[in-house]
């Protein structure tokens, strides 16, 4: 066997958007795996905001990706070669494999690299890059442990439609919240109330957010999820209700600024209100992600979840592909096909 | 009896920093107590931030003061007059009084001005204003309910020397915490570690901030108490711990700006960090001022606590003594000596 691993990794820190210079497409001979080592074909790579920040440096909740290391990335695989014990040549895995073809994993490293069988009766392998996978986590214990919805509250989503999104909104539906999306352009706001279960979705580019709040949360907003930060955070403010939660997730507007972040200038909403805004990172819940599985893939099969993928074909794909995250160019969560089995 | 009454009303809504002609000093004459009704001369009015919110027009957690009312103030007075069971001539009592000489308070609106007697052998009636009023009751509910701290964390301050700073900084002592004031000038900063008991006192006007909190908060920022808002808030939040609470209280900085509030640019390190902002008003805590007045006269009387007022004399001081808040001119809580006894 002599395979050759093609991998992206980075080049230079992006200003604003990643161009393609910011990439190195490199290519190397696979490893035969050593005692202990797992050898992984890559099938689909998750893409995700959050490698727009690793891609900074700086301190944040995990290192940045340094410069020549292979980009980082979750994604799901199927074990090619195996000389430890816990994985066998033909399991499905799942784990931070890199934006590459093959992953050779240390023995050292699995805990690392997260790597864990998937049972594909539970869902395909884009469903565990989605709803079973870091963003049905985000968006389940989000929603839950940070939100706090109570039945009959209004949830808010901003960038409904795309991965963490999703979830949120379905799980709010699911535990009797009104959910309101809010998304960019109409289709995607027909698709997250036709596909995702939205009460209602609005087009933030198309008229007034404020009016389209007014209208669809006669009650006022309990939990706002928020995904996108920027004006939609700050327009959410305004229509927040006493002892309201808003669960900062994301900034996806934010990520390609060459300029300082916008902070949400109607912040003291924070103080009328009695509100509160508060951070999370998935990994903090990473002890109890079974129980999310148990009861997001019972949801699917009992056809009250739905999990939607934007599957691109081609490992070459990558740099354009991650920029349709940021160009809000994707319908549902974004994964690249980078092999069939 | 025939007494004069003069009123501070609202002529018009500030721009910017209030000035003389936003004020229209009036005078009538005092009508006697009808059934019911008690006459009470005002003492000492208390002078707060939350006056300058109070001023503009729009929704807040209590109506704006309109053009042409008397202005809102809290305040401590004798009784001179009554006509209601519950209070008799010679009483102290606190409220709502506004800034005028007399209040005559009518059965239907004792309530609402929230008129209470008050214990002169608790605290002094400037005492009552502060650390045994409002300020007080901020300080207490917002750092131990809002903010939960530990013994062992790091506490900042903002607005360190004012009325709810010096309660903050010394509940926060007295529960076994670091407490760490920011304040403007280095006198200030040196009457609130030798009066308010303070680890330490960062003067934000010399030198850099974060440097300052680089120094004396080594192990980070466990719980900000904010009064202040604008670039203190944004450099505070690049040095706090996970999961920091930030209790938003005010945003004294931000009161006169005639441009939008400057939101917090660093909000993201809530996200980072899986920390939180919670904004606070003290009404929600009435029923339990009770137990914060007990614990902190409590304190005053064995010595831990101390309630620290910058008195200004003449009732005609008041729009100018106002502004020493806004200009940072205050050290301690800021009252205006409206009369003798």
């Amino acid at each position: 066997m002599s395979l050759t691993n093609r991998q992206y990794r980075l080049a230079a820190r992006p200003v604003g958007m990643p161009k393609p210079s910011d990439w190195n497409l490199t290519s190397e001979t696979v490893a035969e795996p050593a005692d202990g080592q797992v050898l992984i074909k890559v099938l689909q790579l998750s893409l995700d905001p959050a490698m727009r920040g690793w891609m900074n440096e700086g301190k944040s909740y995990i290192p940045p990706v340094g410069i020549g290391e292979v980009m980082r990335a979750g994604g799901v695989g199927k074990v090619v070669a195996s000389k430890n014990p816990k994985f066998a040549a033909g399991d499905h895995v799942a784990g931070y494999f890199g934006v590459q073809e093959y992953c050779l994993a240390d023995p050292a490293r699995l805990t690392q690299i997260g790597l864990s069988k998937i049972d594909l009766r539970m869902g395909t392998p884009s469903q565990w890059l989605n709803a079973l996978g870091m963003p049905g986590m985000t968006g389940y214990f989000g929603l839950l442990e940070v939100g706090q919805p109570k039945a009959g509250e209004t949830v808010v989503v901003s960038g409904a439609a795309g991965a963490v999104g999703q979830t949120v909104g379905q799980v709010a539906k699911i535990k009797g919240c009104r959910a309101i999306g809010i998304a960019g352009g109409r289709e995607k706001c027909d698709f997250a109330v036709r596909e995702l279960h939205y009460d209602a979705c609005i087009d933030y580019k198309m008229g007034s957010l404020k009016e389209g709040l007014k209208e669809h949360c006669p009650k006022g907003v309990d939990v706002y999820f928020d995904n996108v930060g920027g004006d939609i955070l700050d327009t959410v403010l305004t229509r927040i209700n006493r002892k309201a939660r808003i669960v900062i997730c994301g900034a996806i507007s934010q990520y390609n600024n060459t300029t300082p972040v916008k902070g949400p200038s109607n912040y003291l909403s924070l103080l009328v209100n009695r509100a509160r805004m508060e951070g999370m990172v998935v990994f903090d819940w990473a002890e109890r992600y079974g129980e999310a599985i148990r009861d997001i893939s019972e949801w699917m099969r009992e056809g009250r979840f739905a999990s939607k993928e934007d599957i691109v074909e081609g490992f070459e794909a990558f740099p354009e592909t991650l920029n349709k995250l940021f160009s809000g160019g994707n319908f549902g969560k974004l994964v690249l096909q980078v092999a069939k089995e």
